[in-house]
């Protein structure tokens, strides 16, 4: 497996790959941040609505700690690409860009759309086997990416060791976002809808053995009505699982929010590594 | 003098701004970065070649080291924009994009390239008058905007306190890229090229009183070409002018370089405040 494009970055280098997928039979691309010392734990970020395998290598600011602490990361893309599938363009939150971070059911979709299994097995294959030396592997993401760390990772807590979420969907199946993403990726079915949102699985029962980190900026144009974070922090605490939230004034839902916390998420993930 | 937007970021805000320019006469666009702490200090940052007033404030992780600094920064953009010059959006190299920090005197450019006075007089004060209440400035740049900064920093020691650069442009009058737009912007008298070239410059006398620090990747594409970073250096030797000049292994033009020295650079300046 080799980068197309790999940049010296603090100690360690910031690489580009692309690969075929069988999942999504599409080629994908995705980001790499690869420390120089001895890497003692994986990170897979899981991006927001109309974001690409660079949003967060650029702009997060967290190739430093990274090497620091020797951490890998790697981001993959939010949707297969160069498709064209009924409505996968018209908006910014369904289709390219706005995978979900689940496996679509429904007509055209379910051949490519399947990013929960793109993101289980091809990313993390690929990533623990040429990159994550340590074999030790945990989730985080920002907002819709969020939603995937929490739901991917309250699904499989054996494979992710800790997780942790910037500005959360929370509770997809009762926000706007949510809806039409489930309606359209798996159909009017509602009880699939739940086996894809992070609050009715703690709900449910799921748990995870570690607590779960989450960051919400107060001026965030999102918030509370598509993230719903309130709903997730009661569902924890009704059902026991250990839960750090915390709320910050005067920050909203960019990447000016993330930069500044991403220490604090990348920190909190190396004391399970 | 409003935002029309403002991101928190660090203990700080990250805004953007548009006003109408006497020099351009065109609306420009410069972005800000303001510490909630007392203000010690100001930099300007020139932007290099196809750059805009988004690109450093986005990608170079500065805003933390400004804000436990209590430095605040502004980044305009690199030309005009909005026109529709002979020329102007063929190349990334000229015009669009690409103002070299110059005043032009051929025809068409000389009505709104004013880039040098813009940096100076517009920029500057806007800058001193609603955000950098401490009074002192400092100048430091990349690539096209080194060149910049090495150049209107040389001309104009009493304003700005400390110049640095990331891989610059030093000997522009020797180099294509130098060449190229001179050629457009100022004819062909090379006499007058010269008033704009740090490496004769510093031949020609012109001296800053405090160190000039340079940080150039020694796997960067377009060194030393492009760059011709010892000429400076020779130049910096002959005359007297102290230089702290270093070449780092691995690294490229990109971004990733800056990010890794941006503290680096802040650091230096901030001696100076």
């Amino acid at each position: 497996m080799k980068p197309t494009k790999t940049h010296k970055c603090f100690a360690g280098e910031t690489q580009f790959y692309e690969h075929d997928s069988d999942l999504t039979k599409t080629k994908m691309k995705f980001a790499v941040y690869k420390p120089e010392k001895e890497i003692r734990g994986g990170l897979i970020w899981l991006s927001g609505l109309t974001c690409n395998e660079q949003n967060f290598i650029t702009k997060a600011g967290a190739q430093k700690i990274l090497s620091d602490l020797g951490i890998c990361l790697i981001c993959p893309d939010t949707s297969p690409r160069g498709l064209d599938l009924a409505k996968e363009h018209e908006d910014y939150d369904f289709g390219s860009g706005a995978g979900f971070y689940i496996n679509a059911e429904t007509s055209g979709y379910s051949d490519h759309y399947q990013m929960e299994d793109y993101i289980n097995e091809e990313i993390y294959t690929l990533f623990n086997e040429h990159i994550n030396t340590s074999k030790k592997t945990s989730l985080f993401g920002h907002s819709m990416g969020g939603h995937g760390a929490l739901t991917l990772g309250l699904k499989k807590p054996d494979q992710y060791l800790s997780l942790s979420a910037f500005s959360p969907i929370t509770h997809p199946t009762q926000c706007q976002w949510g809806e039409k993403a489930f309606t359209g990726y798996l159909g009017d079915n509602k009880d699939e809808w739940k086996k894809h949102d992070a609050t009715e699985l703690i709900k449910d029962g799921k748990k995870h053995p570690n607590p779960i980190l989450i960051d919400q900026g107060l001026n965030d144009e999102f918030y509370p009505d598509q993230l719903l974070t309130e709903d997730f922090e009661k569902a924890c605490q009704e059902m026991g699982q250990s839960l750090q939230s915390s709320k910050h004034k005067g920050f909203d839902h960019s990447y000016y929010f993330i930069s500044t916390f991403v220490e604090k998420h990348i920190q909190f993930h190396s004391e399970f590594f």
